[in-house]
């Protein structure tokens, strides 16, 4: 199976499976950016492109330039157009825009980014024994972004066949995986016109033919990196003279477990990775770690957020070490609009095979919160809905996949429910 | 047995035994200064009492005010002539000058505080048996100071009968205990023109009949209160809202132990005492702790200082609770000078009850350091000089005590170095 | 005013101001039990004493033995029949019973144990301005129980005018506060009849005239001591031969406001109490704390408790240290019952002084819980119930007092339950 | 450069360039033990190999087998002749030992293993810019044991052409860096029979012509590998329902620093390496961490070790976890025997190229402490020497290397030395 080098004369099936393939990582997206933009503009869509598509301050967990060069480089080594590879210089993602009619803009979000995980090479693995498992170790389409960026496309082709009355905006968004692409595209300012939105999951332990009308009451949460540097000196000779940054990361970890709880409603902390590499018998020089806070509201990841700050500075302080943090990544709560919710259950009610609608509790997080709250704060509307994937395992994990007819479905329901909010 | 009101007409030992009997703690020693003082006066000294005695702004380890007026109202109960408590204030200690001829000035310091611990009070106990253990519960001559304001008294009355070619300091120094009242003193001024000093100890687990001509080698030593103030909060409803003055010390402790060893020389961390006292349910508002640090240095120290400094506010950032730290007391190391360790030791062998000169290592610490380092920075010499006192347990315990006998051969002792460093 | 030596001639007010100004503690409370239960007996109803009334095996936070007896001794100076003091031996509570008819038993508890806190004496305290503020230093009512005492005296007295078609059930529980007796009354049999199950309260910061028929959803709670013994060590000559408790108790502290969040709801930890002190110089031998967990739920809270054991017992691996553990109390989740809520609401509503019938939301933790679950368990029904006492400050604080009108107006409410719930 | 595939025509020079092109890291010394083995035979001695060196059981930090299959093929590819592989089996080393006379044993101990660092390939590297520099990434002789293998075979070969009046044993440990090899070498059995035994080091900062006749006072020293082992859980959705080996990692870390000091002597505590890695939002199921202790003596280096194996136990007892501990590398301290040293300066005095004869103080560890405590319970004497190489920077640094003159100078010491320590 030869990479395309073009998504024109492909089904939707065939450039998920092409995109699955192809898998890249947050803020890796290159060849996908690229051959969704190119086939965007084919299409009659006026295209933003990388830096056009974020605010380039606010992006969040950017791996290294060496790494995102790489990254580029193997997108133009397996088929993406070198023009539109320019066009974006070092920052993935695509927004397409086009007017059909007078009505109102109506906005569709869907995320583009593979997970840094290995996928499963093994014969109880679909994507393997059919061909299309990740040719990039590492890299894999473990949440089904590789279908929503499909059904956003197919959703570009039906209304390039025949419009609605008003405008279609189409959010391609890097790096949703650790929440890093969101607040950057919603500060874009490309939000601040969108009358409605509709941000689309596929999977979700649903069969297909469920549809979520409304996926709710997401933790917000926040991913702060942290880079302990103090001095190294012989543990033998000298240990007074070494400034111990594992000391420091030591008492701030034993310390961030232990941030009061609070009175108003859930927290969650947890420090996911921990690295502290030195020669044996030196003072530890450089220590880092990955905290993850969450609250059941934005206020409670914020209090979690603070204290974690806190700790981190006091350790410092103690063992006599500086610090650098940044955040790699950060989500937001968010709640659906009934009148959007609305409008996905007739679409959805509307829709042949289609065979429930319900509506489910987030377990986790999703960045689509800063879009979603961006259209509310201007007076839009919005909803998070699902379309359910007969996933055979369960999401992030290495057996992850969807059944592709999850893709026509969240087509028709989309552009019908596009259909009904202009009409609205 | 009723207590002295003056010591005009009293033996030394019986002197002893009435210190003892009225044991007072350190910066308590009301009584002890005013009969000393009376007395001294008496024979002709130049008396100053009380804060003429000490840089006021270094004392350590004051207890609080209220407990010191009770100490001056026991003493004024116990005998104390009223004119000399008013001169002292409420500041104790005294010191004693007289010059006898135009040679140099000597002096000579003996301390006169108890220690807070309660004394034995069974047959085992000779002072409980024979009518002079102390009638203040908590407080008892467990060191041995009672005899060293005796010996100082005796050298007053010695030369006070025939003078050597010279002047005579006598200090009387408060709260040794601890390591609170020797910088004080030190910083007063009335050391800068001393030429030689000695200080002296009797006990030392010797028998009577040995002299210590050097009592060498003391540890640095530091204690540092700890007082952390945060916000109470009640721990069901609100626990976000208390800053948690336990956790900020739980924080410091645990890193305070893990003050990195020192590559130059052996260096000490304990935390003797905390308290955190609340409301079971409520989250902690104040929590106190003493620290203590040792070096075999004074830089040792100083580093075990500097670094506990930090860790106790690094502790308070993290746990956005305030703090304020007092030293309880500090002692510093110091070198005997041979000069004047060759004088004591002619003196000890020429004295008839004297069986065996040798020089001891100290286990501990002692505030005398900052005398005699006064004094050597001024160009003076020194020394630390030891009396065996046969005592029947260790210092410090319930059962401490001494053969009277020592006061007599340590007073013969120690004018005869007098004379000789008079002469020298 | 004289302590009353018999309740016989005394209204219920009066009652209530001689047990507030012989306020005992939990546990104490015997002077409380004694003229209880004389009046009881008095009154033609059995009376059960002390260990009769409680599993004794059971008990929590029994305070030491002296203490104890010094409690019982001052009970008798102060006017409590000896006959029964006898009766009781060294347990308090009483438990009083009589039949008045063939219908069901219907139970009342009311508990009868004060606080340990000192009472306001100023001019801003009734009780202090019109004299029956607590003689006892560091004991007072402030929570109400002397009016439910009198209360629950009040019922018996009136039903002994004029029963009802049933058996009445009187439960004066000790030591409430901690959460320290309700679990050995619940165990000790005497529940295991009751058909209906009224526990009732006064205050919760609600005016005279309002009834609460439903006090809900308090908190699991358990409070559990940990005492660490070491070895003490001169923290200069032989700091590794000490078995330091202190460290072990910073370990645990640490490590126990860590115990992970849970995701089934709402937990808590605190530690209220750490007392860690010996000779300023020397390893820590001896260190105590007090541990309160919390729980949503029952399970939650068990969570909580499994795993702060399993934290001091690895705390007190790590430093070596052996370590004790006692729950000093603990408390459980209740439901209230739905019929037995209609009733008090019904009873309420015919009360002409009742002004207003609410439902309320617990803030803390209530041992009752034991007594209503056990109830419940063996297919009986309950209701905790509330009584507005226009207290002018809140529970537990130095100025908590009741408008004594709450009192008759309790009274009447539970009497005409008690009649509607043998009719129902 | 061609690797040599045997030893037979090569200098000692020559050698020592070929295995530090060749380096291989302790307990992957396949090539350099296979050749030389096969030229020890064919100088006429017998040859013990691999298991027959060691005690199997005792041996530490050895890598994970497929490392070490690895590094068999590795050697095998690189010349190593194929019968002596066979005879290693998996496991490295070389004895060689031939009887000349009837005098006593004489032992020669030379180490044979490269670190694992990668090597300078600049040009201010001699190594690199004459082509010697090692070809193995990350493996390196960055501590001369490359010129001691030389000396040892230089020794074999000199006695091979002319023996002396006894019997010699020649000692090729593996894995000396980390402390990993002596102990199992000790007590294989083979130093039983020593008589006299030399150790030997080169470079020391010191210059060729300086040789150091006792190299004095090693730290003992341990390193425990732990690794705990816990549950994994989301961090969001059931943080309860995970058991955190990182908060394990993390109490023990907190504790293990702050491990008491000891009255009797120096001792050192360092954690070099720590290691937690997991998906960012799971609670974290794996850490690892290196703990390294020391002490001034054997005694107090065992109560390092000891205390850090009661924390390591207690944290993982605190947090519900398992773990398991192995001691990747262990020495010990040694005196040298004044007889032999003696000898040594003797030997010195009496070659030419030596300019001069000091003794030096260790600033680090050395397992060869196991051999020479090993011969000296058994009644023989030993001496660690030392020789001069000039290295222009500091052992275990990048850019260490020797100048190859000391290989001869420091041959003709020690065979002076062995017949000197034939005759006495």
């Amino acid at each position: 199976m030869e990479p395309l080098t073009t998504f024109a004369d492909s089904s939707l099936s065939e450039i998920r499976r092409d995109l699955h393939r192809h898998a890249e990582a947050g803020w890796k997206e290159f060849r996908t950016s690229a051959l969704l933009a190119a086939e965007l503009e084919s299409l009659g869509y006026e295209v933003f492109l990388g830096e056009e598509t974020v605010d380039p301050d606010s992006r969040m967990g950017v791996p290294p330039s060496d790494e995102v060069a790489a990254a580029r480089e193997r997108a133009r080594e397996e088929g993406a157009p070198e023009e539109y590879l320019e066009r974006m210089d070092d920052v993935t993602g695509v927004i397409a825009t086009r007017t059909f009619g007078d009505g109102p803009t109506i906005g569709l979000r869907t995320d583009i980014d593979a997970l840094e995980r290995q996928e499963a090479m093994d014969d109880d693995h679909r994507p393997a024994t059919e061909g299309f498992a990740s040719v990039h170790p590492g890299e894999m389409h473990a949440c089904g972004h590789d279908a929503h960026a499909a059904i956003g496309l197919g959703v570009a082709r039906a209304f390039a066949e025949g419009g609605f009355d008003g405008t279609l905006k189409l959010f391609f968004q890097s790096a949703e995986e650790g929440g890093r692409g969101g607040k950057p595209m919603a500060e874009s300012g490309h939000l601040d016109d969108v009358d409605h939105l509709l941000a689309v999951h596929v999977g979700l332990d649903e069969p297909v033919g469920t549809v979520v009308s409304s996926y709710d009451g997401p933790l917000s949460n926040a991913k702060l990196d942290v880079a302990f540097s103090g001095a190294p000196a012989h543990a033998g000779g000298q240990p007074h003279a070494g400034r111990n940054a594992l000391q420091a990361a030591t008492a701030a970890i034993g310390n961030l477990y232990g941030i009061a709880r609070h009175g108003d409603g859930a927290t969650r902390i947890n420090v996911g990775r921990v690295n502290a590499d030195n020669a044996q018998n030196v003072i530890c020089e450089e220590a880092t770690m990955r905290v993850e806070v969450r609250g059941e509201t934005h206020d409670l990841n914020e209090y979690m957020l603070g204290r974690a700050r806190e700790i981190v500075d006091g350790a410092a302080t103690m063992h006599d070490v500086t610090y650098e943090t940044s955040l790699y990544g950060k989500t937001t709560t968010f709640e659906n609009d009934d009148a959007v919710v609305g409008v996905v259950e007739a679409a959805a009610n509307a829709t042949d095979s289609v065979e429930s609608v319900i509506t489910k509790e987030f377990g986790g997080s999703e960045d689509a919160s800063y879009l979603i709250r961006r259209v509310q704060e201007r007076g839009g509307t919005a909803t998070y809905l699902g379309v359910g994937g007969s996933n055979p395992d369960g999401h992030h994990t290495a057996y992850f996949d969807v059944d592709e007819a999850c893709i026509d479905l969240g087509l028709d329901v989309i552009t019908d429910a596009v259909r009904r909010l202009a009409e609205s």
